[in-house]
């Protein structure tokens, strides 16, 4: 398998863990997401991922697409250790922890959107910031009182097992603590983050780890 | 069980007509999102979606958030008619269409990033139409090389019978239409979308048979 990832990328390094828990070995293929204007938006790269974005897995003859998507496929195709619980309702939960980061949080601060947000409505700087820490907190703020409160909470998002829901959790704390967001009013996200950190297959995982880390 | 929506919410349509397609009868439980600034932010509601979106999902003590983690429950609960393919590289070429429009266009034009651009960022309405538009247009561009260019696609995304790509894609088309969007450079998108349109799970879905449509 190979994946197309970028070392700093919130998507990728998600997929990276999953890749990691799952004891599957891969070839690093870096795509610098800012260099030269983005290796993502050149055509060679869009052949293979018209979205311009990272990650992209390759196995075999199949081009896989979205982080989400593709570590349902890795769930399916390599069910050991399981990054799903097995009761239904249970599933739900963690993937709606995962979406609500995928989906509520992540995307609407991702590198696109920052930089339309800077050169195409031109707003400065410390607007720019506001709309960073905005999406953070409102969704981490809802995040919190659901974790706090939910039975199933353990060391981990579901007991002390990781799942999908760590697998997203923790690179959006890493680029909230690059972004210097005050995480103090979020402390079930900052232990569970900081718990799942440990554990070497998000450890070899993490940025920094990345042979493309700089 | 009983659905938590509102009649022109795209998160809330999809799951919508996952329940359609299921044949499950469910209780319709209007929730407004912009009457009296919105009743899903109100106490109530957050106290049974944080996150103070559409949909909700209860079924028994169950309390499902988040469309596509209730149609992914759905799917395991209600197994047929499929909304899945079988091999697991299709299911991923499904689940990245569904996350592309998930993750990649909605949660970057939904009513609470346009309300946080037209009040806390102060645009004017030309660059929030501007900024609804870009997000839509980036998105399907790259939807529609995809779509037009694998084999899989069929009179809908995978083949003929309707999957969990369907189910996002028309309420997206719905939403596009609704901005006016030119949809002209998009044939195989919103030939799908029209397509799905007709079939009577879909039709029973759209916004304006909600019971709360104005």
């Amino acid at each position: 398998m190979k994946l197309y990832s970028y070392f700093r990328s919130s998507a990728a390094y998600r997929v990276r863990i999953a890749l990691n828990l799952k004891g599957l070995d891969y070839d690093y293929a870096p795509v610098h997401l800012v260099r030269g204007g983005g290796e993502q938006l050149k055509s060679d790269y869009r052949a293979l991922n018209p979205d311009g974005i990272v990650p992209t897995l390759v196995d075999g003859d199949d081009v896989l697409t979205q982080s989400l998507a593709i570590i349902e496929y890795l769930e399916e195709t390599h069910p050991e250790p399981a990054l799903l619980p097995r009761d239904p309702a249970d599933r739900a939960f963690v993937r709606s922890v995962a979406l609500q980061i995928a989906c509520e949080i992540h995307p609407v601060d991702n590198l696109r959107v920052l930089k339309y947000l800077k050169h195409e409505v031109t707003v400065p700087d410390d607007v720019k910031d506001a709309w960073y820490r905005h999406w953070i907190d409102s969704g981490f703020t809802s995040l919190e009182k659901r974790l706090a409160s939910d039975k199933r909470v353990g060391a981990l998002t579901f007991g002390d097992t990781p799942t999908l829901a760590d697998l997203c959790i923790v690179p959006q704390v890493f680029n909230a603590r690059r972004f210097d967001i005050d995480l103090s009013p979020y402390p079930t996200i900052v232990r569970i983050a900081d718990h799942a950190s440990q554990i070497e297959a998000f450890a070899k995982a993490a940025p920094a780890a990345q042979p493309d880390a700089e």
